[in-house]
């Protein structure tokens, strides 16, 4: 693609002359560039990007979390104990996609991260651990394995490990996004969280987390979900229940094989927040996903069992809490050893709802 | 008002002569009626609805319903031992409103009710009593005290009991509406149902009933609930959650030791079929609701509990199983002897949907 | 259809009794009515409108209208000199079907029709004649020859007539369904027009009616129309349009020979109102539309030319100014004699807001 | 503002130790980034755009597409004889904003640029000049001064000059949005223009630039308008009513002596392209417009008069032609000197699908 994109250009490059010279030193000057010199970067036939296929292994970042909480504080300031996980493709940024930001962040035995706000939509996922609270706009949120968690733009959050052993967890966010947008506001907060109550479920799950129901007092629809934990019992449920039904013969599987879940804002049935979805996928015990190609970036956590991604025909051994990331257009795949359960995310509300998803689904 | 109206209307009536008879011969001749005689009626100064408020005691109904179970046989053509609740004000039509309709239906032991599908929503909610699967468009429901269960239009539906003992409950439909409006299709199914499992739980909870997670094999949005089924340990706990929390000082009920739920379709967040709002509300002893009028009508059915409503200024008693309508800016208001638990349904999408909606509410 | 019901109805009655008959009086003493006794009425196969088709001939209508010119004062207290379109399988209302309602309206030379709004949502369409303002929230907007007029609900609006001559129009408005549904508010306003001024183009045309271009001063949405004139030489523009790209191969009209455009709302693209849908249609000299069925009902008047229309089956003449009803689910079709154009209105937006809608057309 | 996070981040920094190092070393082998090293970048109290406010200077840019005109084909390749305005502060990409691309486009005469489509975004303003006809999808769309012409994602198009005369014009399209975010598609298409015909009005404006008529035809809504030309005439007028508006004493402009349309799509009412809104301003003489800070990039061309803008305190002398650029959350006002006509595009809409829009305009 890109060779015939050069010899294309290059066919119709101005000859060169002094003239011509003289035109591009206008340019210059003037801080204007042509487009022809430069076509089929700017506009390639199909997504290109400079973003790469890469596995990160938990076992390689484990350690290394560990290591940062015995040597650096968290604070105000820097706010976060987050380890971004940075795409090789997007070097010297902290980006994993050209939208998302992923992370682990580590809090050590009673620590506390300071309460602050942002404009940045987050979520935090955990693959294991707990003791974390995280306060939400006031409201403790429990943090336990399995469970996602919303901090949607704006709100005020802090985390407070509130046991004697440390924990991390995976944070995403549309940090990237934001940063080349230039939509980002900031806002410090308590020093301390707000509340540091430990209750087992927050005032948003006791509102809001009842299938189908919907208090009178939040009739009003949200831009995010005002539910702002989803528990794992829930998801494991929610994921069991449809191989089930496709045992019985049902159509409720994405694929077969493979039950997958959408986390959505009860009060619209769409995605969590404006820029990030977030799902859950578990395929049976050697089973395969159909090869699919979408517009956008997108990010799988192993939450457990073993198996592997074929990502544009490589194929990787995949762990527990392994993650990788597939950037825009690239076929992926996902193969089953054991039954193997994944949290994804992804910046695909971005692309529907600024008309630029397409998804290529390869035919059996 | 309506003398306001009619003294008007006289001002301006044209005299009588010769001519004008002649006239209103030729309008009469032509099939026109002219506005002036009329306009008083046409267009009232507020809605001035022919329905009446009105109560229906459940001791009075049950015992009516359980004779008919003795003399009436269940089967195609009648198609449903279903005893409309009539209001006064609208007869001779088995209207309880001018867009709902209100019945009690009985089900004998081991009966069942033939599948067929209408254009006409309904739903079931069962004050009392279980051994009942409702089959709807081939999945079988069960039918248990509290819960409420949906049958969109034109989805096949029909019951059987599964037990010696008989049961009923209350149907919910738009059949007003649709007749008046000429909307409605029928269509004859099977003469048993289609399925006769009796599983505690239907595949669309299986499917739907994960607070917050959508299947990805159900991402299209539906005019109507795919959950079918809302479930009283569901809508309770929700209800108890708000009181609790306002107890804690937070902003979770909808008024005043008043907490209140709305049945939602998961797809969309909103009403669960497009004609009829279903909701569920609970008093505290004691407690009262705001009073207020609303644009269109709506029926409450007594859960459990005792207490009054108080209709443009009458107050009426209430125990379990009693079924009240409130016409259209009717101004009514809810009073709790003990806890206080309603079933509640209304037209109310309507009015939304077409931007008729008004709601006063009185100030304290 | 109806026979089968019947049979089976019968087929289904309980044997008469004793018992059955104090079952029956305990129904009535509690305003009760079993459905087992009327389901084919309340639940037809298909809509079994009590509405009928009808053709109101303008050369009956006007005459009529003159007359009450002579007899009929115009002013408070009676409001309009409308006289309303009866269908006969409504009587004794005056509705020309169970949503809609249709009047001839007549202001005589220098007469006023006072200010008043209600919640019923209003139109008009000019046949013929020019000379009326209606002043609409203060704003004075021109009736002129194939203009249509919004007067959506809770607008102020009067009449007042700058010439010499009367003038007659066609009304348009939803009563039937607002007395029925029990949504009707009226207040009465000022007993003249607020603003006598006749410009060419109201205030709302100034600012809204420019294609594709949208005031910045009006970015939010409103449920109806805030350009309450459509004017017929954008009308006859658009319609000539389509039928000259049909003579040039394109895919512009609604069926062969067939031009048609529908009055929408600027800020949503959707209907001018939220229960009446207005069409303007065009038919070549010779053509035919093609046979359709559907849900909700609708009014035609003819503009200009002559043709027919068969409604199920029976084939009426029409000339300039005629009107004519086709209740829910009757088929239709137009004739055109000569280039035939026809106003049209109907409640389509209450069936497809309410998902009730269906529609069929006749294959070739 | 920036002082204060880095001090606050320099206060949080771990002390230096070979197991910091270490630490650090085992990151960067891993692709990891800390968040502690880069917060203050990564989210900013508030936006902080690389993209720096700019102004080009018609007379500077013309001469320069003159010469380009010169000395560079066009053709198959190349494609476009295309000069991007480059914003200094995202040197070395020709990015007018992070979201925008912003282009001189020049045709000599009788030439033609050959069809091709992509995801991308695109319009054309023409500030003036006339004899080129850009054929999209096949409809040949005149280009006159004044003109808004649109070449939504995916569509086929090229252009061709049917006069003696070159012509030059303003490009627009969301290249850098499609490019950072690995969104685009592309195709070529036909060498030569599909339709050499040069009508007055494309097939397009003939079924669409009715105002409030929507063709039977095309009641499917689509992500961008299907009017893809809008015509001066139509923008002149409507500012003109907003002004005499204004001078009656009526609520029609944007502010204070400042007339303002936004373009968009007849389907929705909402903006012309899923990315990019297009509007169009105008100013009395010796009016200004309020002071203003808006979330996302903005540029505006003067389309006639003279004034000035004021951005971020700096003012800059505007002539007809002359382009500038606001980037994000940088406050600008305008300042007319003669009657002043402004030309606007912006990324507003993936602002606020995205739910990243504020706006903060200045009190007086």
């Amino acid at each position: 693609m890109s060779e015939t994109h050069e010899t294309v250009a290059h066919g119709m490059q101005p000859e060169d002359s002094s003239e011509l010279r003289k035109l591009y030193k206008g340019f210059e000057e003037q801080s204007l560039i042509p487009l022809w010199t430069q076509l089929g970067d700017l506009m390639p036939m199909h997504p290109k990007p400079k973003a790469v296929p890469h596995v990160w292994k938990w076992a390689d970042l484990l350690p290394l979390a560990e290591a940062s909480g015995e040597l650096v504080p968290v604070g105000r300031g820097g706010e976060r104990r987050a380890i971004g996980l940075a795409n090789p493709g997007l070097a010297p940024n902290a980006y994993i996609s050209p939208t998302l930001w992923c992370a682990i962040q580590y809090l050590g035995p009673r620590e506390t991260a300071p309460e602050h706000r942002h404009a940045q939509n987050a979520f935090r996922f955990v693959v294991e651990g707990e003791g974390v609270w995280t306060v939400v706009d006031g409201d403790p949120v429990r943090m336990s394995r399995g469970d996602l968690l919303l901090t949607p733009g704006w709100q005020f959050h802090g985390h407070h490990n509130d046991r004697d052993a440390p924990m991390a967890w995976l944070d995403g966010l549309d940090i990237p996004f934001s940063q080349q947008m230039d939509v980002g506001f900031f806002e410090f907060g308590s020093d301390r969280v707000t509340d540091e109550a430990t209750p087992n479920f927050s005032r948003g799950e006791r509102l809001w987390a009842h299938p189908g129901l919907r208090p009178l007092s939040g009739l009003r629809n949200t831009v995010s979900s005002p539910l702002a934990a989803f528990r794992w019992e829930h998801t494991d449920r929610a994921l069991t229940e449809q191989l089930l039904l496709e045992d019985e013969g049902e159509p409720a599987t994405f694929g077969y094989g493979h039950a997958a879940i959408r986390f959505v804002n009860p009060t619209t049935g769409g995605d969590v927040m404006p820029t990030i979805r977030c799902e859950f996928h578990r395929l049976r015990e050697g089973a395969q996903s159909t090869p699919r190609q979408e517009v956008g970036s997108t990010v799988f956590q192993v939450f457990e069992g073993r198996g592997g991604v074929s990502i544009n025909g490589t194929t990787h051994k995949l762990e527990k809490g392994d993650i990788f990331t597939v950037p825009s257009w690239v076929p992926w795949a996902l193969q089953a050893e054991t039954q193997f359960d994944l949290f994804r995310f992804s910046d695909a509300p971005i692309m529907e709802r600024l008309a630029f998803m397409r998804t290529h689904v390869q035919a059996d």
